[in-house]
């Protein structure tokens, strides 16, 4: 079971199926015809000529990321290596891309209670800790249970000074100061930023931590397969090659510019019809299963991030951006599909099917006089699970409400770099639909300029006055 | 510091500033104007003569939980303290409203790494696992971890025959009849349930499980003060008494039938408003505290499966609901805000917002000469997280985005009571605003048939036939 055999590859091959996303399944009120989706081609043709042409040009790094030299990787291993060698923990502190990605990869490849193992149990890797919020509470809880001279430390921000990272990193490399002294600190700690750029560049560069690059041509929710992602899934064992090998296997997948034959472009095509043309302005991403509920979550950041946005390329007022919602089967069956089957025809439901869970879980045979539950004895729990998203898909269809499902084999490394990889296209493909910038953000500027401001930041002084008047000035209503 | 003391319960009442929410404060064409709110007030009047004559009438259970008798109280305590005594792991079983309140609780109120801590740490309190879906891996990965004969099981299911918790249930009861024999396993088990219906009370029974009832009246979103919620806050070490404390005294503050006196139908009023008066389809709860991740997630149950319906009361189609999103700031600054801020005008925001973290946590001075970062210097870390919440409502706000914010002096059981108590009559209040029934999930009945049928459940033989030929008949695309 190598995965370099192509055989091996191809039974592990992830499939979209858009049967409930057609108008021959659901009608065409709200679902999409094959004329609708011929008419996309033309664009589809130009887009794909684009897209390629800019990749060639290298403005599309995170495509050819699957493709990193040997030497990236090995720096990686090694300093897993020496991670793994020298401690029992290992704490990530990062925001946005730089955390959802390595959580996405944690949750889904690692250890349902991963902490909770022995060390022995975990294969020798540290436990794993995500700071990515400021958070009072959660970081002295951090330091209740963590002993310094045991633990790492990765800080991860592309910039170098992101506000939230950076003062967790503050906080936490004072109290490992204190607790190992000032001459031994830096090698607790790998910083992972832009190669050049940026105060945390300079910071390692001056107190001599290790160090990762983040390519400055990939931004942070495109950033998993770099060493924000990788880093820390080659600390707890993941196989970071294979991971690599699939997202490859993925980018093979995706080279035809027929959309009926790109699963990337074809999905992409199939939300955005399913948006501009059906008004379904919410994207449900539902995974049945519990591990990949991270996914779902760095799902949401992609989609509503890169297509959230004012303007189009051209520069008009557009205000374009489907907005993604996760939810995880079958739990939410439990909380939000009373409001998908019965609510408004406003949303799209992708589900994550994994067809193996890879373990056999009979339910036993009880209570038998008991019919209400009688019929689960004898059958196996993913067997049940299985049902419950058949029957989900059906009942959503039933009930003219678009879905698609995204089937996976089984979880593992490979089909892991098949799912992300794919999403990352399937968005960026996706941007130039909509006719956006894909890969800026500039709605948040405003919001941290406020934060500056409020924080007393140098040059942010008029701002903060102006801030102050506002709110002093205006009505404030509460109860 | 008495929970008791009205001096200080005022000081820890909750509240609403819907500043923003206003036309006043983002114009008319996305704010709610005085005259809208207005125009609620005899609808309200009627409403609340409603409410009020069937909490008399006992058809509205939930509102009088907080006054619950001694004796059922002292049942929980009880049993409690037999768990805390005995047991190392406790694990509950249970899925939607069975798991979300019982989470929500534990992550507000508990140690944030309240598993890893040792028992001692956690003032001997048992770890506490929550098995809320059918995933064989996680199951397995349970499996793993614990001892079973210093475990515990307390398996929930109001109707006592949900598929998912009773088969997980089975599963993990043949697992401790396994290690601790046929005649030991009963004392391992509580069950809460129905007093007198469904397959798990007569197990109960039969079996000589301990158990507590779930009231009939109270459906399960609905059922977070009831023993459902409240066995395990007392295992953990949660004050039950102080949390139903909360509840009552956010009971004192919506007696009153006039909109702007009433937080929970305020707030019902505004989102309603901004759902049918000003198109904003999607309802972003978005505590700044990653404590409260669960506490959205329990929202967005009870907002979307409440009100996401087909009928009105009087029979009329009329697909309405919300679709509620959680998120958590300020992490999702860096995910979600962007489409906030430059996407559709479709979403209102809610922050929670909690005034003291608890902890003061400086942020060292270093580093001065990194213009970027130096201004982090000296200030507090729960400082900078309240500095980003009013930067965010901020930048809203200016962008015309409807938002308000619930502000929490502190978390604690009695704060924590308010909230969820508060956010209860909101949801059924805003059912009677659009004329449906917020106690049902008639939408949810049809995937279950569907998933009887394909588990071979004895008189769904021709489900069965039927879907086979449904799924056999229908044309495929897939790529």
């Amino acid at each position: 079971m190598d995965y370099k055999d192509s055989a091996w590859q191809d039974s592990m091959r992830i499939r979209l199926d858009y049967t409930n996303m057609t108008a021959d399944a659901i009608g065409e009120e709200h679902g999409i015809t094959d004329k609708q989706l011929d008419d996309l081609q033309p664009i589809t043709d130009e887009i794909h000529r684009q897209l390629t042409e800019r990749r060639k040009a290298g403005e599309l790094a995170f495509m050819d990321l699957p493709y990193q030299s040997k030497e990236s990787l090995s720096k990686i291993i090694e300093l897993s290596k020496y991670v793994r060698g020298k401690f029992d923990n290992f704490i990530l502190v990062g925001i946005g891309g730089s955390a959802l990605g390595p959580q996405a990869l944690h949750q889904a490849l690692n250890h349902p209670y991963y902490n909770l193992l022995s060390k022995q149990g975990r294969n020798g890797s540290p436990r794993i800790f995500f700071t990515d919020n400021v958070d009072a509470g959660k970081l002295k809880g951090l330091l209740d249970i963590i002993s310094w001279d045991k633990t790492a430390i990765n800080v991860i921000t592309k910039s170098g000074s992101t506000a939230e990272t950076m003062s967790n990193f503050l906080i936490l490399r004072k109290a490992l100061i204190d607790a190992v002294g000032e001459e031994n600190y830096a090698k607790h700690i790998i910083a992972t930023t832009d190669p050049k750029k940026g105060a945390l560049r300079q910071i390692a560069v001056s107190q001599g931590y290790a160090a990762l690059d983040i390519p400055p041509g990939v931004g942070g929710r495109f950033s998993v397969f770099t060493p924000v992602g990788l880093l820390s899934a080659a600390v707890c064992g993941i196989d970071i090659r294979q991971l690599l090998a699939g997202a490859a296997y993925m980018d093979k997948l995706c080279q035809s510019g027929k959309l009926r034959d790109n699963p990337a472009y074809l999905n992409a095509a199939l939300l955005y019809l399913a948006d501009t043309a059906k008004n379904k302005r919410i994207c449900v991403m539902m995974p049945y299963s519990s591990s990949l509920q991270y996914s779902a979550f760095w799902f949401a950041q992609l989609w509503a991030e890169s297509l959230g946005k004012k303007y189009s390329v051209s520069g008009d007022v557009v205000n374009v951006g489907q907005t993604p919602v996760g939810a995880v089967g079958a739990t939410d069956q439990h909380s939000q599909l009373q409001l998908y089957i019965e609510g408004p025809f406003d949303k799209v439901i992708t589900f994550i099917r994994v067809q193996d869970s890879g373990y056999n879980i009979p339910i036993p045979l009880a209570f038998l006089q008991q019919e209400g539950i009688s019929y689960l004895g004898g059958h196996d729990l993913g067997e049940l699970l299985l049902a419950e998203q058949t029957a989900t898909a059906l009942a959503l269809k039933s009930n003219k409400r678009p879905n698609c499902t995204i089937s996976i084999p089984k979880l593992n490394a490979f089909t892991m770099g098949q799912l992300l990889y794919m999403l990352q296209v399937q968005t960026a493909f996706a941007g130039s639909l909509y006719g956006i910038n894909a890969f800026d953000q500039p709605g948040v500027e405003q919001g941290k300029q406020a934060t500056y401001a409020l924080m007393g930041r140098i040059g942010y002084e008029d701002k903060k006055l102006e801030i102050e008047d506002k709110l002093a000035k205006q009505n404030k209503w509460a109860v």
